[in-house]
């Protein structure tokens, strides 16, 4: 699914400016369907822990009922990486202070895991505690109640990571 | 940046009435803008192995000018983890036979990697090969020619993982 726009002052039409592109020619952009929403205790990002594994709480994974037949074959006790949109971020961020402390010297933003970042999106490790009808709950997971979720896949069998 | 559709026959249209939200209750979606893409000798999704991990080639990936800033601190040797949109990918699929191979029992998509799932965003765990102007050579990664780019982010210092 192909967006683009050419449009005189749209965001995608400056960025084909910018590019030397020229008006005509277009920057295609994606366009996400956010499959579920984390229900979560944490209300706002200031309750929010850095990192998940500094403490973020069990929180339900609810998924929209046209894809609940995609979770066939989880269980609880798996190990897996969670997608989601950091709704709330700012897009426009291409460095940051590290954990948001002013006293350490700012970093181009892909060396850091801030959620202030072009394409905000968040990676979650986490275990399933408990499988329910179109719900997983799962921990730890840091983000806010409400964000969007856009993917579940499983961690792989053959390494420890991503 | 929020889009939201009510157009009658749209994909979110359609999305809004089978979740009973009627006409003009609308389900946002969201909008990704690719920061560069994937330079890869493996030109065609025949030629990919399934995981970076089994034999993905060196690849460089191609920022574009607007976010070079933001590869600041990336240096040589270091993780990252990459995030890509694999933009051949079908976004209808809810399941699939593991690894594409036809003996092996469905499984729902959420429990398998399979690229085919309804945002389908690929993970890449890297090594940075080399730091260009605008650029980063890394592997091992799986993803084709063109494959458009997302995010890069650090492998945690913590853990080995996410």
């Amino acid at each position: 699914m192909v967006r683009t726009a050419t449009t005189p002052g749209s965001a995608t039409g400056d960025r084909a400016r910018r590019h030397g592109y020229g008006q005509l020619m277009t920057v295609p952009s994606y366009l996400l369907n956010p499959i579920g929403r984390v229900t979560s205790p944490l209300r706002d990002a200031d309750q929010a822990p850095k990192q998940g594994i500094e403490g973020g709480p069990e929180v339900w994974l609810d998924f929209d009922a046209e894809v609940t037949a995609g979770l066939a074959d989880v269980e609880s006790g798996d190990e897996l990486v969670v997608l989601t949109w950091l709704h709330l971020a700012q897009r426009d961020v291409l460095s940051v202070h590290p954990r948001g402390d002013q006293h350490r010297p700012e970093r181009g933003v892909f060396s850091t895991r801030s959620p202030h970042r072009p394409n905000p999106i968040g990676l979650h490790r986490v275990t399933v505690i408990e499988v329910a009808p179109g719900r997983l709950r799962v921990a730890p997971l840091e983000a806010i109640d409400g964000t969007p979720i856009l993917d579940v896949k499983p961690v792989r069998a053959h390494t420890p990571d991503d």
